[in-house]
């Protein structure tokens, strides 16, 4: 039995033989795996046992766990930073942009975003990841500050902790959405940009 | 050696020979590691080599692994829960003292609650955390929907989403927030509640 074969046996119908879905196949299995036990208690031989195949067949694939981390941790990363692709002309709609759109990230790419969300810098790929997060905060950050230069948000709020704040709402879609609930991406959106902007207090009309 | 001594020798100054203490400084040091490590990839013997002291020494304080972790999750939860005991007249007021009360909970007890936002349901200790979060969660979205029948919040959010959402900005502190930097409990508390009730945009006077 070759290794490709091996893999291809754990994967679901219809991707027999197809060695990049296999590989796309470990990695959706492995980031499950992450995130059920944690990176660090997890081995590769318990990643092996889960999709049924030998420790060599993993390895013809990926050279190692950490391998794995780094790859599912830069898709939810490059996926994050994309949302700064369109720029708006205004600084206050650019923020809705980047909100609307982390939020539509976490429900495209749930698991590998909550594994991002789970790192804590322990080794060289969780440190790079750490670092990636940071930049995204500051520019977040700097789009925040621009809007208050607008005078579209309140001037009274630091932007840092506005930033820390909306992105703790956002990322707590990671704790409790779950896909083919009642709440589809664009309906969550709504209520994050809602609550963000407007607050949880009835405003005058 | 007794084991009282060994477990001592690992303790600050000041707590040698006081074993009330020393129980709360291994608690202390397995909480630590157990946010560094992650509580299933660490082993009593990771947290005797922490401690400097005999496995046998740690088992004369505590019988199990799953005993620290159930003793830091009730400190945190029953912290948590804390915050119903002084309820107010009026459930807006209520929805305040319980946002401030979270936040000052945060702050004091920033390891265990940060323990406990990690757990995912492995094993009877951490799903029964759950379980009493849950009921944490009820008892807020239960506030929120009393404070929108008194028009003290607005009618057109889901009290559960809302709650969940405003929790995540709570919740984040455990990612951002470190002791002895610019904002205390109360500052936090001012940050959180202004941005989930008045929102970041503008209000016109």
């Amino acid at each position: 039995m070759t290794s490709d074969t091996a893999a291809a046996d754990a994967a679901p119908r219809g991707r027999r033989g197809r060695p990049g879905n296999d590989r796309e196949h470990v990695l959706a299995v492995a980031v499950a795996l992450f995130i059920e036990k944690g990176y660090d208690a997890t081995s590769v031989a318990d990643l092996a046992d889960r999709l049924g195949v030998t420790k060599s067949a993993l390895y013809h694939h990926f050279s190692s766990k950490d391998e794995l981390l780094g790859l599912a941790l830069d898709d939810a990363l490059t996926a994050l930073e994309g949302v700064f692709d369109e720029p708006a002309a205004e600084a206050g709609a650019q923020l809705e942009r980047v909100i609307r759109g982390a939020v539509g990230v976490l429900v495209e790419k749930l698991p590998e975003v909550t594994l991002l969300l789970r790192v804590r810098g322990n080794g060289p790929v969780e440190q790079a990841a750490l670092e990636r997060r940071r930049a995204f905060d500051h520019r977040v950050t700097e789009v925040v500050t621009r809007a208050q230069d607008e005078a579209m948000l309140r001037p009274d709020v630091d932007p840092a902790v506005a930033t820390r704040l909306v992105f703790g709402m956002v990322n707590s879609l990671t704790e409790w959405y779950r896909p083919g609930g009642a709440l589809d991406a664009d309906s969550l959106a709504d209520a994050v940009l809602a609550q963000a902007l407007e607050g949880l207090r009835p405003r005058r009309p």
